[in-house]
């Protein structure tokens, strides 16, 4: 294995003109820590939850069609679906942040999950930041890749 | 303390019309780990190690000039300096990043800072992940906030 | 009839991977009303007139191509054509703003088309500010739709 | 009175260089028109609504972030506060979208007001769109302006 | 002297905190070079000529104000005054674009200018392919630079 | 031959939708003109050298994704690769840059080479004018083109 994106120390580009249009899919999950008060003021008032996680799904989404501007070597292409969803767990004072995206492109939607996941779990952060300064975003990774050459991948 | 974000269950831009303008600085960090054997392919070559590192610090710096356009209630204004760097730990098989962000106006840099590290670990993930699948990017967090009224905060 | 946006309180992008790839278009207009003395001037001199509307028309485009970014929920994808004109009616004291948005992908392109017309008419009540603080842009609206399951939309 | 915009037929940026900082403010309002059973199904339920309001909000905000790069001549400058409200009027089946934009810079904030009014009304459009093929959206203005040479406009 | 954006190897975003805030003002130029006959058909039809050169111009104002998202060490500041205007010399077959630019900031705008005419110019390019393929862009440069402590430069 | 882009005065977008999806390719480069002294400096430390380029790579691969966004009557649609290569001739005190860009669409991407060429010159320009401020860019032209209806152009 090596580094697809670099040869003879220069940067690059996949050259993905020969590749097949196949039906692609990614998940991607991160987890957002409180200090336990914090989240519970966010969660006891079932409205400010629902607004605050319904703003971070809007900017999730909007993120991962950015995903190609913000990450130099991803291409720019079309797709087909992204969703974002959360779950409390009120124990851990956690809230899971889980993304999917799907295309009929020529190349895999990992990094716009990832990116979803990312700018969703920052404007959680923002909204919750004058309540504690010491929230952490964790654990960002991949769940789950299926399509392309490079077959299913699932964690 | 408050959601400041939020009020009357509407999400709410915070009205900087009567803050003064400071001199502020923020930083944040995050980890990107690695399974061994993928980390020492990206840092044993010292030239792919830079160019890698190198593209992910141009794109976080462009990512911190983003903020305002990727988190629905940021303030758009002037940034005098954004830094990142990095750190390897062989041993732990991380590459930490550090981001630090400067203005002199009248609200915080904190989100451009973890913004900066959020992208900056996107592109090495991107630029990576043909090597390892299995990357993570974990516990992002602010670690220094100066400026404005709400005083010095020091993880 | 329920709102495709929605589900479970949820906001959702639609997932159009099993859509068909077909040709679609769409059209909108609106109506920039002026006072009276303030659309002579502008309508008097041929060649002011040409600019503003070209500039007008050209941003049009620009915003058309850029709906994706400044509407969550509405998939990004090629476009193959915007077009946008403008009537002048003198009596009235109003220009109609006109648009036509063509693609052949597995969505429809209403949004943009209405997009086109609202930045056009945005770019000139900001070129024509100084002379009429009155301007009203009226009577956004779809007005032609066809390709994709949902068959003909006439106004 | 001419259009300051044009100056021998060419198109012309305003320079402002030696215009004084000063607190800006700037208010515009339009209406979206449904036909009645759509719009009930929007507001009666109250959660949906929300839901609905909030992202046009958050996307309306993000809108007036990006009114200097959507309408050419705008000038780019620091945005000290957004907001945008909505009142529903069942009778008359019309959400009315009401914005203000404040600023302390050489250059008013009227484009912002009404960019963040047409963005956040074509969101609900967007939204409503499954619903109802026939809305419209009206009236678009400025209503009150204050600061710099000109003084206060109010409608 | 030395390269002020590489330090230790890394890339370096130049710390403007501490400099003044002052008026600055750069001039670019640059000139598109037609086979004879492309430009005369331009030229000719003075309509045309006015309405392509006036695209050129809205789009290398909004290409100015883009400097900072395409040019990763540029900072992101509020820009005063954009102008781009436009020479034909027949004889020598040539456009040539000019551009200025200007702040009151801590940092000079060569580069604000310098993308303003690109921009220009491409659009230009892109408006006349048809016609002649064999267009060149060329001699791009700093004319003209004035503020901030390196003082005045004339070409 | 005419412009395609103007028609009865207005500018206007090209209607791809009956064009056939093919396989298109161009390649454009341009010249970045040193004086002796400031280019030595550049060349003769490998390393910054490395670093100064592939900034400027990962900018025009930026730039080249933007085109549709920065030229009013560009196509936006994916694009399969963009490479971007330089070569030093320290006799003449140029570095030379050339951009490559391919996709599978219905329209070439001529603006796209050029694009890339562009910003990726401005970068090192910016990168380098601390040394020097006589920098020139300079012959900026497509070189090769593939694909389409108008067949094959070499320079």
């Amino acid at each position: 294995m090596k580094i697809s994106h670099l040869k003879n120390k220069k940067i690059k580009m996949i050259d993905i003109s020969d590749k097949k249009l196949t039906s692609r899919i990614a998940r991607a999950e991160c987890k957002i820590k409180f200090s336990k008060q914090s989240l519970d003021k966010v969660i006891n008032n079932e409205t400010s939850k629902g607004e605050i996680l319904n703003i971070a799904r809007s900017s999730g989404i909007l993120g991962a069609k950015k995903t190609s501007s913000l990450i130099p070597l991803c291409h720019n292409f079309p797709i087909n679906f992204v969703n974002i969803d959360f779950k409390v767990d009120k124990k851990k004072k956690i809230i899971c942040v889980i993304s999917e995206v799907k295309t009929n492109y020529s190349t895999g939607v990992e990094m716009e999950a990832l990116t979803a996941c990312s700018i969703a779990s920052l404007v959680i952060y923002d909204m919750c930041k004058s309540l504690d300064k010491k929230i952490i975003i964790d654990d960002l990774k991949l769940t789950f890749k299926d399509g392309g050459k490079s077959g299913t991948f699932k964690r």
